[in-house]
């Protein structure tokens, strides 16, 4: 079962996990826009097809059970969200963005999209647009020392998001208890393409944890949900 | 350049075109989850890494300019969003969901999403949750012969969203010239989850092109935009 885990990874074993399995991710992100624009012939396919699935079924000798979750280390390996859609280094799926947070409570990335993100013809699709703000906002809550998981999240679309060079960006507006509202935006070389603004809520059983209960609060405490 | 292109494909060649590529799209989202669950040795990965990377070279030999963009059949092919992030069988970052579209303003669909999907350890990426709704809002305003881009888009998390088999569906709510609203929500076995209300607009070049102008204005114009 997929969860928020701790563990004692120390610096060196997470570099060491990153070099193994970063570049496998990178290629399969390559691997994708190469299935949606590829025009070799339907024999040629069919040979990749069955290379790949060869690679899928050496990949899957030894796997996780589940999906890979959150890791945390208290022994100084930080936080590893590599599984996630935006920002996790082992998956795919994700561009991946690379964030910059700052404890004032903002985050930013300056990342690409390609062919894989399509919506209307040479656009990001709407959704894409969406999900990279969620993660966003989420990140400048949590920088902020206030993470949350989404309550409520709005899009406003300005014009076109092109496919290619981008820039996202975020920070907290307001913060009440355990609520915490943050805006953002997209923006290609001309400027704001799609604004957000969104309420992140810290989940009970994160604020349980954080009491202090049973475990050492400052060591496990979640800096980030997603 | 990526385009709303129209072209002459039939049935038969677009048949085709599906039976040669999307299997491999198909396997490169096994992949996808494969880099995201695998333990194997940083050796193995090595070997995969190196395998993936001639398949890579094999695919580009001939390939789109740009992305895939969005095709549409005047000789029976129907229209062909292959590339699209959400829908298209050509794209392993999409599940890809298949939207059942009904004429009286309606889309559902049933879908799984796995590992590459994820937000929170176990639960659905809040911003995936919006990528789906903004697909299948669009998917309702275009089905009900009111295609449009999204102008915004409000979603409202009841509660958390898990991995697993959802369901998810939208429909109009009302019209007015060229603006669209649409509700929908995505739901688990036990109900919803997150809701979403959006405006859609038909685009000016659409509206120009659907004048009938230059060209048949039937056979060309877009019944969907991503």
């Amino acid at each position: 079962m997929s969860r928020y885990q701790v563990d004692e990874a120390t610096p060196e074993e997470v570099a060491r996990e990153r070099a193994t399995y970063e570049p496998l991710a990178q290629v399969v992100r390559e691997l994708a826009e190469a299935s949606i624009r590829t025009e070799v012939e339907a024999d040629e396919v069919e040979a990749a097809v069955a290379d790949l699935r060869d690679v899928v079924e050496r990949l899957r000798k030894r796997q996780l059970e589940g999906s890979y979750g959150l890791r945390h280390s208290t022994a100084g390996g930080g936080t590893r969200p590599w599984g996630n859609a935006v920002v996790g280094v082992r998956n795919p799926v994700a561009p991946p963005l690379d964030v910059r947070r700052d404890p004032t409570g903002s985050a930013e990335s300056d990342f690409h999209l390609g062919a894989a993100y399509e919506g209307p013809p040479g656009l990001v699709h709407g959704g894409v647009a969406a999900l990279i703000l969620d993660q966003l906002l989420g990140e400048a809550a949590g920088a902020g020392g206030k993470p949350g998981m989404t309550a409520t999240l709005t899009l406003t679309y300005r014009r076109p998001t092109p496919l290619g060079p981008l820039h996202g960006e975020a920070r907290i507006v307001r913060t009440e208890d355990h609520k915490t509202w943050a805006v953002g935006h997209i923006a290609d070389a001309e400027g704001v393409t799609v604004e957000a603004e969104g309420l992140f809520i810290l989940p009970r059983w994160a604020r349980e944890r954080t009491s202090g209960k049973a475990e050492p609060a400052e060591a496990e405490r979640p800096d980030r949900f997603e």
